[in-house]
């Protein structure tokens, strides 16, 4: 995976309009995605979006990709019984031009089976990067790497 | 409980300046109750503001009512020698008109036995209808539903 | 340690460009951190910054006696085989002048270990006091105190 470790108290911070923005689209993209919603989830990617694990031999490449293998994954989930709730934090994030901005941050998921009690399910470190269009923010390539994960 | 799913990429995006308010709006709230001061946090309600759950069978409704009740529960949560704490995150938000927000978020409790080890609470998925008032931004409107509950 | 309990619903909000640099801020440190770039880390403090705990007897101080003890404590974390994140949240803010910024909030670390499960790891209530310098934000005095700890 690439890895770009920021440098110390970067000077090249986002600013205040986008950073906000791109909190709240990660809000709403994570509850579609949360909400079962696989398609809309993958019309937060770029038609042509990459999304990439450090668990999965290859990339899943494209909407139509994205969403067959997420409706896979979901439907696993849901027969399952557990509800998953994916939240984003320590959002670092840099400007590459007004309509480009590469982002690294962390996720966590907890899951909570029927009845049951709450749990950390796993622990991840994320790059991202976010394009501005006519739909507004989309992803254009993800990285996702589990922590623990060789 | 109402369900406002979020449709994809949503136009409708809070300004900066809202959406910062209302971050520090939630945090100085919840340190509140964390704090033990049931009366303080009752008072980031309007006067007429409810506070339903989906594991309880009746709403609370009026700042009057909160009081008694969450007094109760700190108590509760006091004698037991747990230190709690309420994290929100993932929070998106749209305006209606300028002194009225609505938001869905998520959030989780964390609790740590005196002189033992923290774990997660619970996870749930909120909703509030926010007003814009002379004292500040207050909820008028809080439904916080518990994961893995019917 | 000092408390500094927020009275309900302050009036004195910080403004959206200096929140979202210091939400920014605090993702870059602990990013740093998590990264195991312990001088990095040290070197956002100030100079003379202290970096207090209620886990210790004293308070570290300076950039050279942070950088020499964060250094040992990242070693062991690394024997372990552990991975450890850092997350902030319900970041309460308040300006005192422009170029001085006191925040309490919520940190919360998770940990996995290699080929394991991830899982909370602490809990704790956090207060800074921040600087604005020609350097950006640095903490020039930061007290953790770890949840469920006398």
């Amino acid at each position: 995976m690439s890895t770009t470790t920021p440098t110390s108290n970067s000077p090249a911070l986002l600013d205040a309009e986008r950073y906000h923005q791109i909190q709240q689209f990660y809000a709403t993209q994570m509850q579609l995605l949360d909400d079962g919603a696989a398609a809309a989830w993958a019309g937060t990617f770029t038609e042509d979006g990459v999304f990439a694990q450090n668990v999965k031999p290859e990339p899943w490449r494209g909407r139509a990709q994205i969403t067959e293998r997420m409706t896979v994954g979901l439907a696993r989930v849901a027969a399952s019984g557990l509800v998953r709730r994916h939240w984003f934090g320590m959002l670092a994030a840099r400007p590459d031009g007004p309509d480009l901005v590469r982002t690294r941050y962390y996720a966590v998921v907890y899951q909570t089976p029927w009845g049951g009690r709450a749990e950390v399910y796993l622990s991840t470190m994320c790059e991202d990067e976010l394009v501005r269009t006519d739909e507004g923010w989309l992803v254009r390539y993800r990285m996702v790497a589990h922590d623990g994960v060789g």
